[in-house]
Parts: C-alpha cells; structure tokens; sequence
C-alpha cells in the first residue's frame, strides 16, 4: 500500500505587510517594494542552516495557503487573471484552491539577521499574507530555473498597473484601515499609487 | 498554539527512467531527453483539472523526496556541487535531507494524455526518480519565474559536461544494468555520452 499523504513541519513563519488577503499581489515580484519577514521557528532557527545564503540573491519560498477557509478543492477555477468568468483546471494555475495547499513564491533576499537566537530572513517582492507557515526554503538556481524557452499562454504577461490619483481625504481612510488592520503607518507614494500597492513600509 | 506540520495528499506518482537514484541528473534540464510520466491518481485523475495544461509549456512538480531512506535533516550539508568536502546552510541547497522533504523541479510538458479513466502528464528533462510521490503540479508562469536579475555565486553555472568515449564492450554492461532494474531497451547515443546521461528512451 503506498503511502497517501504525507505531514511536513512549519520551519518558519511569515511577518508581512499584507494583514488580509485583499490587496496581496496575485504574484511575487509584481510589487518590488512590499517587505515581509521569514522569521525561522526553533529547531530550525540555527545561523548554521543559512550559511551561504548570503551568496543568494532571490529565494523559493514553499508555504502553506493557509488562509484558505474554505479548504477544498474543484477541478476547474475561475482566476482573477481571466476575469473571474472563464473556468481552467487547477493545475493550470497557481489558485490556492487546490487539493494540497502548497504555496511557491520567488522573493528578494536582501538580509540575513541571525542573532539573539533568531533568525529572520527579510525579503521583498513578496505576495505573503502575515502569519503564513513557511515549509521550505530553496535557493534560486539561474541556470535551472530561468526557463528562458518557456510559454504560457494563460497569464503571458504581467498585468497592467493603473495610474491612479488618490485624493488626499482618501489618506484618512488610509489610516483608519491601517489601525484596524494594526499595520505600523505606512509611508505610501500617493503620486506613484496604482491598482496593486507599489510598496508598504513602515515610515522610518 | 500554532500549527506544527501540515499534511498534504498525494496527487500523482512519477513513472521515471531512473530507476535508482544513481544516476539521476543534480537538476532538472540538465538531460533535456530524460522522460517521465506523470500519472494523477484517483480523485486527482480527473481530465478537468489538467484543462488548459496545453498553453503551457513548462510545469513546477513539488514532490517528495521519498528515497531519502535517512529522513533527517542536519544544518549544514556537503552538496556535490561543491566537491563534497564542503559545507554549507541547508537551506542555501536543494539537498533531499532538509526538515521538509519537498523537492521542486521545472520539467518540460510534453503532451497530456487523458483517456480510459486516466490522466497522464508527459515531461522531459527531468530530475525524477521512479515512484516520486507528487503532491502538487503548477504552471510555470515565465513573467514571474525568470527573474533575471537573480545571482547565486553558490551554483553559477550548469555543470560542465564531459566527453566520454563508451567501448562497445560496455554496452553489455548497459544492457545487464537496464535488465536488473527493469527498464526497456534503451537507445542511447554513445558517440555523444556524458558522465551524466543525455536520454534514457525506450527503443522505438
């Protein structure tokens, strides 16, 4: 009989900027700016397990979609990307309605703190919702994983930004959300504002 | 109290030329002519969720790394990458002896077969041992995944290549090797052998 599912640790733990799921980038890399913290949980947490990675430019993070309260999964979905009206199968996409919720996002590392017993891993670029469980950590391998002959027909390009103007009443509403959602105040670029957040990060 | 480990089903099983894990390419692409097959198993089997696979060229495979007869996980590694005789983090690797055993690989898609109750994924250029459980398949989606500014000084470049002139005598041994662990007749191109193998096909 072979074995049927297989059970994995939480290495690490997601502290991002992105508090709900709404408003996350629907992929890495779309918005530059967004910051998040890899924090790795005990026994995990050991300076050794990272050495090198400061060699390393981007990271594969593999994590759970945990926010997914619905938890199932059906063959076809409707993505975003296609509008919402047009169906595909699952795993034509990167929905995380599927039957293992395993989440594989590439992300910037731009350092290493390993001190005080911990060991966090800050990272940019990211589309990770606060809390998530992190499973596995890889390195970015150029020459294997730039598919440079690759094609994918469903989603060719990135998707359009919008140039919006954001009225300044708009910021208080801003900051109420921040407080609600008890997001650090952020400093946003209101004059480079776009569909998708270019950037949240706390004002230093 | 948080979550601790996750379990995720087993979504398909890899039907490999690799037979044993000698052998097997340290990457994915390297042997651009190594073929698997990818067969979902029951409920996963079902035609509508590979729907739309066809406008896809490449796919992400996360799978398990299940002959890794250890199963531990030690925080600094000594990859071959490097010579064997030096170490570093595991998580700067793609070591198979990591907390989570979650293996990644982006394999070519060649055709999907989806008839008789089954479902059946044709890849090439894989890195994948025969009877991989996979828990989970995803397009690769080339404005997302080729990031080109990416730099890993740890794995630069694809490994060299060395010519190897194979003895026609040797062959014998090639064929009591591929008798022993059951894998049809092959044809391999002798006159362009490596000291990793350019394909392993069934003769047709």
């Amino acid at each position: 009989m072979k074995q049927t599912a297989y059970s994995f640790p939480v290495i690490g733990i997601i502290h991002s900027c992105f508090k709900e799921k709404f408003g996350i980038p629907r992929q890495p890399g779309l918005a530059p700016l967004a910051k998040a913290q890899l924090e790795l949980l005990s026994p995990y947490n050991d300076p050794a397990a990272v050495e090198g990675l400061e060699k390393v430019s981007h990271l594969w993070v593999q994590f759970v979609f945990h926010a997914n309260e619905w938890g199932g999964w059906k063959p076809k979905v409707r993505p975003p990307r296609l509008g919402g009206n047009q169906s595909v199968g699952v795993f034509a996409t990167r929905s995380p309605n599927r039957p293992s919720p395993i989440g594989l996002s590439v992300v910037k590392l731009d350092s290493i703190e390993a001190q005080h017993g911990k060991v966090i891993l800050h990272l940019s670029g990211v589309d990770l919702l606060d809390g998530t469980p992190v499973l596995d950590i890889k390195p970015y391998v150029p020459y294997v994983d730039q598919v440079s002959e690759a094609v994918n027909l469903i989603a060719a390009d990135a998707p359009n930004t919008i140039d919006v103007v954001v009225p300044e009443y708009l910021q208080g509403i801003c900051t109420e959300y921040q407080l609600r959602t008890e997001i650090p105040p952020f400093a946003i670029d209101y004059t480079n504002f776009a569909t998708r957040p270019q950037a949240c990060l706390p004002r230093t």
